[in-house]
């Protein structure tokens, strides 16, 4: 017979978990702070968290944030002592570590989670889940690609805001080009299946980046600084003429002319990543 | 016979497309303004622009910015008449447009042209090239996918300037993310294939928010706009506590937050589009 597992929270993809686990047979208890959420198929639910928390010897926390998680555990301490915790509240590194800190001061075993892509994927193979601090096998029916990263609980967020990072980034550059292109008159649908062989290109640079910072040679494979500054350059002129804010722009064109000035107008975009290590400061 | 072909520029750009004319039986002749770059196998070189350009009724201009190529055009303007001259050179539309009234003034048929891919994919079918204004195959030989955009001399460069504006930013946030990873313990390699998996997410981004603002339908399918400005937040501070610079993020985060704030939390990214549009201003 399949664990028993407590599920936290009913949000989208709170709710996406817990239909996994009823899907895969384990006796699935949740718990949400607002009674408006919808129950999953095949769950039960509790208004008490005390009380769903009981149920079972694994927790699957599933949050807004670490501030709401940390409300809502902070009453439980003593019950979960002793219960797997598995937190995939996407969050900082830090805020992870400090969460980790606060379990193990209640000898609670702790997992951080997180989930790299989207509810609509959780229970299939197209979902992405890391893990680290306490090892579990919790997360498998969820489905996808597991991967355990280490003992270090903040080790899992320190991926996804990496991760994270690079997407929201893309993202608000796709934005900000169809606005670019509409200014223009060009057509989202035009200027999708364009986009789409610009996003090929981008699996080229990251491995030509990594293996570059594995290298330590920054040489500019496919175009060099100098030239990256002059494009973007064009870009922010042809936004700020048809009065498009460029203020992304602006701040990915400081970086790659504070290298060029630093004297790297010769290198690759890889010298950008040096450049950003380069000039840390504790604040 | 093949036509003979006179192109202008000898970077690595300029180079790659004369090797290919070259490799396409076309007689090239070329031109540099310095003696220093090497010249391209098999073709002629001449240090003097008015008797490259005489030998030939395509002119390929392949230079580092408009202002560049003013520069050697203008003097050449009597030579040029009646030569189809195709201005491969990057920049915004209006430059672009600007070109095209100074050609038109002085009988000279004109395309502008944007190669959207580095000089290696130049003559293989990797290369990815555009062009509007006057229609000509000229570009052929250059070899992989052309398009014709149209009339209108400037579209090239406004599909350019929108493509490159998606590049630029996520290679930006590439080189941040993979700063983010390292100040963790997080190596290259490690961070390598799962930047590639979010990398694969983006055609799915670009197909949404074209179909999107197709219909005018904004509706966040993956996510929405209020945890995009959480997750961002996270990057932020995780960044900001390393010491490592996060402006790009910083600007991206307060355009999700206007969206937000104007009341379109639950919309998803396409919304940004939108928004940036709607304060379109006129400086
Ligand atoms: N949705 C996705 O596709 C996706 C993908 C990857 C990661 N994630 C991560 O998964 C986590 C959950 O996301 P979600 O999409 O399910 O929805 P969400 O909107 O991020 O969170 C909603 C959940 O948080 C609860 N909550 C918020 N503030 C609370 C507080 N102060 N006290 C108690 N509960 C509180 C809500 O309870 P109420 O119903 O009472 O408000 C609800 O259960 C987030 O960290 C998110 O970043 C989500
Ligand atoms: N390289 C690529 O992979 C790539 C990809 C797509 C698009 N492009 C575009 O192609 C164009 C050319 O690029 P590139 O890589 O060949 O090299 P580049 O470094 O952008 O340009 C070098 C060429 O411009 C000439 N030049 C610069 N200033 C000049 C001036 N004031 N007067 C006359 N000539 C001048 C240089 O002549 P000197 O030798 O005398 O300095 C050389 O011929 C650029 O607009 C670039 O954005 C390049």
């Amino acid at each position: 017979m399949n664990e028993p597992v407590t599920v936290l929270g009913l949000g989208p993809m709170g709710h996406a978990i817990a239909s996994a686990y009823v899907a895969a047979g384990h006796p699935t208890t949740t718990w949400n702070r607002t009674a408006t959420r919808p129950t999953p198929a095949g769950a039960t639910r509790l208004p008490d968290a005390t009380a769903a928390v009981s149920a079972s010897g694994t927790v699957v926390v599933c949050l807004l944030d670490y501030d709401a998680a940390r409300s809502v555990l902070t009453p439980l301490a003593g019950t979960l002592r002793g219960r797997v915790v598995v937190n995939v509240t996407s969050g900082s590194p830090d805020a992870a570590r400090s969460m980790a800190a606060w379990t193990s001061d209640h000898e609670i075993p702790y997992a951080d989670g997180a989930i790299m892509t989207p509810a609509t994927t959780i229970g299939t193979t197209a979902a992405t889940i890391l893990h680290s601090g306490h090892p579990t096998t919790a997360l498998a029916p969820l489905g996808g690609t597991h991967t355990y990263l280490g003992a270090d609980p903040g080790r899992a967020a320190a991926f996804d805001v990496a991760l994270l990072d690079i997407f929201w980034t893309s993202v608000t550059g796709v934005a900000h080009a169809f606005a670019m292109a509409r200014s223009e008159n060009i057509t989202a649908t035009e200027l999708a299946p364009l986009a789409n062989g610009i996003a090929d290109l981008l699996p080229v640079v990251i491995d030509d980046h990594s293996a570059r910072l594995a290298k330590g040679d920054h040489a500019g494979t496919f175009s060099n600084l100098h030239s990256a500054a002059a494009g973007m350059a064009h870009i922010i002129e042809t936004a700020e003429a048809r009065g498009i804010d460029a203020g992304v722009m602006r701040a990915a064109h400081a970086l790659v002319r504070a290298a060029v000035d630093a004297g790297h107008g010769t290198d690759g975009v890889s010298r950008l990543t040096v450049e950003l290590e380069a000039a840390r400061h504790v604040s």
